[in-house]
């Protein structure tokens, strides 16, 4: 099965980032407006109660991490996805670098760029019209991110949540 | 905001369920195939975290519960919903009722008949051809909920995931 770790933002971000990923990311109907903390590494239903310890245990010594939502940005050259950047302290940084350290499998073949995707899977004509007409567009949320979460992949490529992990919980 | 509160059964079953879902519940892409506990109820952003609080301890006091789904039903002629039978023994009914007991607002017009949905908004003939293509399908799947989940909608209709709960956690 394959696994990942997100920060579902708050219901406000979320519903503005559906409102352009409902045309312009195929993922949409796949998952929820989501920062990827980790992205999808395998494991068996047997392995993941223990991740999901492991993923307690790193949770609890994080705090609540503040983020602020600031600007709409894009991959390329690298890769035509546009995202929503989110910009964070050192804390979102640490905590995406010791879940890596923890779990074996995700391909990190990018250097962590905290962001919420919003359109991907585009031409590269596509990319410049619609990054074009997004890039000026006004953007300014504040959120504290409290939990992160751990999902698995059903067969039809949707993600499932198996269990959430409260940041700095006593 | 509305919230709810259900249980994600194993991904084996949950992908059973997709094979029909994609087909014959409009729901599909909005939420992972579920048994629901708490069927959706108005909630503010502050008013959850207590909600959360709350629902910890109530979750808390229960143990696993051994769920089996056994076949595929119908709510006809109440509606015309087709469904995965989920046999479960008395604790299943016990969580329902404390939950609905604990939490306001929530329409409880039916007694609990706990189940997956797997086909609605059918027309009377639709629903006719399906549900007897599909009754006598061979159904037997055995799974232990170990938790349960409280989801926020939201504004295009789909589910996110606020935070699960461990039944039974020390």
């Amino acid at each position: 099965m394959k696994f990942g770790i997100v920060i579902f933002p708050s219901k406000k971000i979320q519903d503005f980032a559906n409102s352009m990923r409902r045309r312009y990311d195929p993922h949409y109907a796949l998952i929820p407006p989501h920062v990827t903390l980790k992205s999808s590494f395998e494991a068996t239903e047997e392995e993941i109660k223990e991740i999901a310890n492991k993923l307690e245990t790193i949770a609890r010594n994080f705090k609540p991490i503040n983020i602020q939502v600031t600007k709409i940005g894009s991959f390329k050259p690298v890769n035509n996805v546009i995202y929503l950047k989110v910009e964070s302290p050192e804390e979102l940084e640490k905590l995406h670098n010791e879940l890596n350290a923890t779990f074996d499998g995700g391909n990190q073949e990018y250097n962590f760029v905290p962001h919420i995707t919003i359109g991907q899977r585009m031409s590269d004509d596509e990319h410049s019209d619609v990054y074009g007409s997004l890039r000026m567009t006004k953007v300014h949320y504040e959120d504290t991110a409290d939990r992160i979460h751990l999902l698995y992949q059903l067969d039809n490529g949707s993600w499932t949540v198996y269990e959430t992990f409260r940041l700095g919980k006593e």
